[in-house]
């Protein structure tokens, strides 16, 4: 973990600064009418989860590079995490992905105990092979022509949901690669009939208190169909399962030009919006850190999302999901959970009284405008003050650099030597 | 009209070949097991609208160039359209377009009856402003903020299906540019409230044999966010308004890359596909002629209808829509109707025994060469025998060339000087 | 004109808050080294050129819906863009377009001196017909099959550059529509050559302090192929023209999800950059205003212009080009003008020497970070005392609503009633 | 090695069936006159390369599942591709990838030789670590910030011409995944300048009569911005290099919705194009078999070098570069190699005098259905023929099927359990 003599000596180092400007922006936000200390607390009431898998580095289909000090298994993984969290103060919580992260549950929670951290979804995984496995996923997992195939898919759901109960999680996440690579390869109807048949039966052993979140993704790793390809087949999905059962959108997962905030509104209105699974991307699913690309498109699906507190019903599943190829996996979750907040607490800041005057008298221009105001707030001293007031690092990179912490776990965390992808 | 010895004439001198061709196809599907009557016979059946618009020359927001005898007025284009029926045999409906096409209704009905044609679904207009309009369309219409303007989209609509049920048309196509230019422009949870509110309103007034099709369209005009902006939204919509509404699918309204033939296939199986706007895209919603561009994602979409002939409930409305920019829109409207129907034969020809084999045994492999056999197969002799045997053209353009119908109408049809387009 | 005590008086309401927050961003800027009065000396200095025909409202293929005021010729056009540059400070020039803006050269010198406005590029139209044209632009204009279509094209540009020259301007823009809607319609090696030869013709006329720019796009309203379809062949083109030949990027130009800050650092590199028209796009070519969008990208496009500030013979052109359908277009140019120079003001504050530091180490997430530093930061208190300083407004929106400016022209210029756009 | 008892009597079960399908074909083509025997010689002299990797399965970033016998070897890997050119009788070359590849060359030649095969162009990998490397690509190769990594990258192709020297290879590819993942991460100008210097030194090393393609792509590994983004990136290359470079297109390779075969066009008369990577794709760089697709754009690219046929220096390098995921590679690639061969045999059908007379006087309807007359004609019996003639197989896969060669290499050929892709 990170020494908290280096935290406050980093800190020391910008406390100063941080005060002038926190200030200055208190005055500039009091004449907007805005009181930056209730800005401040719900920038604090913010939290996404770390996927426990973003820890290590990421790869492509060509290639992947690890870095120094790869975590080697979920209690490196949960240490790493506890980093990010303590430096960031973004990331409460974190998503499990089984079986990479099968281990005893007692010692995950005193693991993630230690770190003050909690568990969010869980996420299954049936598109690659395990050695021990019956059946192989090569042909689809839930929607496989095959009922052993899909059975054996299910019980590794259901597994899943009984780990993650005596985690405290509350979610399952089902992402699946099932779909075709060449047209008539597959039904598409019975093919979705099939993987509704499995899904009911996973729904079939969904505690009480828990959801089950549909991800759609337009395509990668099939590259003809996909089964559960887009936002309204993954609609008709939890329409079809029922009330514990909802949509999540990954902001990478979707058609070129695709209205991503459109598709949030929408699921909204319908009650079925579950959560996200967060990055940036500029061709496909590029997974790259959040805010990186576009942070405005981020910032309106949080307009969107500040728009919609209070609606009856809403309650969000926020995750990163992103793969760090040539950055430290630790720097990068920092950064986009800071990103992220920082969407959070700018749609904090937009006028949605003068906005709905606007929107009312067709006024485009100023309508537009009251969103891009809010944009172009550097709510930086925000963010930084309110991870500064819980023990946090003004500058968690800096910190983080400066706390040698790579260096230390790569002592005793092995060197792993590169490797091709899936390709060859 | 064309003189019948013209097309006489015409295939006359084609008619011989046409056998030959005809015959040694037949004997070669025969050893595929196919019976060519049968499939000739399939495709007599088959039988696509024609939009009353497309008859004349289209254009760009930049400019339009305009043709010889353009169509004064719907009897004009009804003679157009008895034209391209006459000599292809393949649209035997006309669809309207309101009020572009008004007119009274029984000397509609007597002109159409004169061609041997009927009336499809009906189309309104709320996308552009009218003379004697009393509220602009400028921000809206059908999901307007202002009441009044709503009710005038809703009015209208409802005007469409009077005129309508006087002509023997049984659905109204709903499509609106409604949406917005800039993010915050419009709340798009209300917008799309204050639509359903008016869709609602028109469904009350559709009579009991009538279907009410919602088209979605990714964008344009709009160019940040459109109300209906895919099949997820429109789905909604037409679970929504009840079971007699539906979807309606144009090739060209979807993002880039989307899998079109997957979203008929959810359609189909939630029963709320209800037709198609037909036509071809490179980029955006193009309106290029069905079938230039990629004829074999024609094909595939064909390869769902015909595998989903039986479904219970399936009634589809099949209509061309396109922009005729640089050919004479008579001859593009002949050549893309065959061109559906070609698409049609040829799914006709898919070895669904052999294909729903090699899909339960995953041969991806043979599954995808079976599709591809039945898109390979040339059945122009199939079409062109089913043109001839009906009174129609051999080769229907070059009949058409040959009647010098265009210069004749040329001579009562004055001469419309270009235009720019909507830019200034 | 809008009356300065009215400018006086909307900025006395403004001024002692914007005092204290450019007060404040002193502050913040001089403890990361930055000189605030530099940066604001830098505002000053930039320009954009203003197109004549943005000041009218603009449309799409499927309406038009005017607005009040709307300006009848160059010369109202000319007052629109003083009011502009009056409010906004940030758009000298004036960039014509030619037959729509044909008029006596010295009343149109006299009406820009009145505003203090200059002219720059101008720019040909060879996609519309005109009333008296001899030849039809349908199937083309430079790149046209027949010989006499291609000379009256040559002609007009020639024409362009005869009356630029007495204006003033220095550089012509080639934009055409040229290309196909169908494989086939057009054999594109012949028909590339045809445009080349020309282009030459057109070169030849060229005065030695002149510059043509060749500007591509992807589509529209050519829906196959088009003539100059991207920057390689504008590269090309350029290259082939000689010296005096460089390429204009259009930012809604390009095909989905391209990087076009790489083609602009890749023509920057071979001398080939010669300016921008500038606009924002979700989906095509919207041309929605300038940062509305995607306000990252055109900071990344702005990254680079300043990253290559002293380049020898980088002399860029930058315009607007904009299609106000739903706002008053005056607003919307003044703010699109005001987000171009944010852009350009941001990209001023990038600490390159770290920057360089990073890239050279690979050091990637403090590379992106160091932009994003720049990009977050809130420079509209420099703007702003850029325009007070400069006699403009504060709030240029503020103002010009103020002043009843639109109101004013409406009882002079006529209503236009709204009309249909190309298709029909 | 295929049995070819196998092969006669596989074909004997079908050779009748080609006789008359062949005769009414030939039939049919003198109508149209075509001499079909001519055609059927254009196909025998028709032959792509099969990349050595294409034999064993692909996989993605999430996952590869092995089929049975996969290649253990080059030696391996030759054999496949010996049964691949048996056959299909279209593949009569190899293409190496080094080091993957990597062996005594003499004993290479001598295996080629057995099976018929040359060797077509060579690959190297700067995309990938080997173990044995000293400097990491993690951050690119060519274009690296580091002179030893660029150096060791620039010796690696010095290396891979070398190896291909003794082999009879006359042509280096060089494919790089260089570029970034973040804006800022790289100075695109510098490290384009880097690539150059790089390619420069490789360059000079190339013999007298080889060539060196450069092969762009839009992303992927590199998720911002690709050093060789698109053809006009891959022109200037070439154009800098000298006369023995030239473009090498992957049709996976561009932005959605790009004429591809408009760059085709464009190379040709440049004088720059080096062949092709076939494949086919719906969302990215999917390598999916090719013509599985959307096999019309397929043969618009085959209409332009057809068209071009003559052309002064035109020398193209045809190779498939595929990912073969759920097929066995041997199949999947000689239908691959007969779908192109298709492509091409159909555009060699295009009447383009006929077509050149439409054009030059815009007739685009009857041009755009000249290309499709060509393309719809069932061109099977012709390559079939071809493949009788020439002692291959006239259905290759149950010719193959029917041979248990997959069988009998498995035996010897161990068993490759599944592997994770790059991600984990």
């Amino acid at each position: 973990m990170i020494n908290s003599s280096v935290v406050a000596a980093e800190n020391a180092k910008r406390e100063a600064d941080l005060r002038s400007d926190y200030d200055a922006l208190g005055d500039h936000l009091a004449r907007r009418g805005i009181d930056i200390a209730a800005i401040k607390d719900r920038a604090k009431s913010f939290g996404v989860a770390v996927p426990s898998w973003g820890t290590g580095t990421g790869g492509t289909r060509f290639a992947r590079f690890p870095g120094l000090g790869e975590p080697r298994h979920i209690f490196d993984k949960l240490d790493d995490c506890g980093v990010i969290h303590g430096l960031a103060q973004a990331t409460p919580t974190v998503s499990l992905h089984i079986p990479w992260d099968k281990a005893d549950p007692a010692e995950m929670l005193a693991k993630a105990e230690e770190h003050g951290l909690g568990f969010d979804a869980m996420n299954s995984n049936t598109f690659q092979d395990q050695d021990e496995q019956a059946h192989s996923y090569k042909y689809g997992s839930l929607s496989h022509t095959d009922a052993a195939t899909r059975s054996q898919a299910v019980e590794h759901n259901i597994e899943c949901i009984e780990i993650g109960d005596k985690l405290g999680s509350k979610a399952l996440t089902v992402w699946i690669g099932d779909g075709s690579n060449f047209p008539g390869q597959t039904h598409m109807g019975r093919q979705f009939d099939r993987y509704m048949e499995s899904m009911k039966a996973i729904y079939g052993h969904l505690p009480d208190d828990w959801r089950i979140f549909s991800e759609h993704k337009i395509y990668e790793p099939a590259f003809y169909s996909t089964v559960v390809q887009d936002w309204g087949t993954s609609y008709i999905i939890a329409s079809e399962l029922g009330d514990k059962a909802q949509c999540l959108v990954d902001l990478g997962h979707h058609a070129p030009n695709v209205n991503i905030e459109m598709i949030v509104s929408r699921l909204i209105r319908q009650g079925k919006l579950g959560g996200f699974h967060f990055n940036d991307s500029k061709y496909g699913d590029d997974d790259l850190d959040s805010g990186t690309i576009d942070p405005y498109r981020l910032f309106l699906v949080f307009n969107e999302l500040v728009d919609a507190e209070g609606t009856d019903g809403l309650n969000l599943s926020h995750m990163i999901d992103q793969s760090h190829n040539v950055t430290d996996p630790i720097e990068s979750l920092m950064i986009s959970a800071c990103e992220i907040q920082r969407a959070f607490v700018q749609a904090s800041l937009v006028d949605r009284t003068a906005l709905a005057g606007y929107q009312d008298c067709n006024d485009a221009l100023m309508a537009s405008a009251t969103l891009r105001r809010a944009f172009r707030t550097d709510v930086e001293p925000i963010l930084a003050m309110a991870r500064l007031e819980q023990g946090g690092a003004i500058d968690p990179v800096a910190t983080y650099r400066a706390s040698g912490y790579r260096a230390q776990v790569a002592e005793v965390r092995p060197k792993v030597s590169g490797a091709g992808g899936g390709i060859v």
